[in-house]
């Protein structure tokens, strides 16, 4: 049996930072654990920042994932919001680093197509589908679902690629020829 | 004699980041040191935020400086641009909220107008401000120059704030009414 593969999804934000953590074996997922990231409002940036950064490195303690699915996305945003994003993004790109997990970034519109079937889902659609794959009840905080919707998607790719490799024709080595 | 104040100017870049360190007291400035980091290119954005990380770290432990002086700089950038600075600045903030150093942000045009005194200053113009300010001989990084600017601009504002605070006003407290 192969060995599974744990990721936790990160969906950034100063405000709220969601987390989601599934763990996946070829035609089985399991969720771990979900929830949000909320800094203080009195704080400063740099110090929300560190809320932010502390929260991730423990995460990444407590459930040791083979990486980290961070959200990547440039549509809609104006130069302000993508800085805020971007200074988010940094720390938990730096609590990855420093934990060893490699990062893995998804668009929206790539994480939509690989949990509902289509890039153009609804915020709706993306819940139930995580609900349906992951055997869950109950309302999920919307930030949380993404970060789930992260983790799947990067699953289903790591798992689209392994089905693509083995299906490759090999290559002869050089040496072979 | 009033203490003197010790800022760390931080010019935030992926490929270069600048630093600077400025020493001031009323109508004294001390250049202390500067210098770039600049992240080995083979390296992930995770390792080339950890590694500019570190450093901004390792800087705060030497110079122990009260207060980091970072740019904020939103004008003619595009989203892309502006979250992967953003992701420098984010972990900039970081290293000072650790070390307990308090985050001064600062525009280019402010920077200007502070050392040369227009907003609308060329680059050369603020390279002679600094080096004739700082007694500085030689070349110094373009990216150096910046974070120089920053922590000369900090400088500048906080004493004519001290100044202001001494010119203005006192209030009486509500007690002495």
């Amino acid at each position: 049996m192969r060995e599974s593969v744990r990721v936790l999804g990160i969906d950034p934000g100063t405000a709220v930072t969601g987390w989601g953590v599934v763990e996946g074996r070829p035609g089985a997922f399991r969720h771990l654990g979900h929830g949000t990231v909320s800094p203080p409002l009195k704080l400063t940036l740099a110090r929300k920042l560190a809320h932010i950064h502390g929260a991730v490195v423990e995460q990444c303690a407590t459930w040791r994932p083979h990486a980290l699915a961070l959200e990547k996305s440039f549509v809609g945003r104006n130069v302000q919001s993508a800085f805020r994003l971007g200074e988010v993004r940094g720390v938990v790109m730096l609590a990855a680093a420093a934990a060893g997990v490699v990062v893995a970034e998804y668009s929206p519109a790539e994480t939509k197509l690989a949990v509902t079937g289509s890039g153009r889902a609804e915020k709706t659609q993306v819940e139930r589908a995580i609900a349906r794959e992951l055997a869950l009840d109950g309302a999920i905080p919307a930030d949380a679902a993404d970060a789930l919707a992260l983790a799947l998607c990067h699953l289903q790719t790591f798992r689209l690629r392994a089905l693509l490799a083995a299906t490759a024709p090999r290559r002869l080595p050089l040496g072979a020829r």
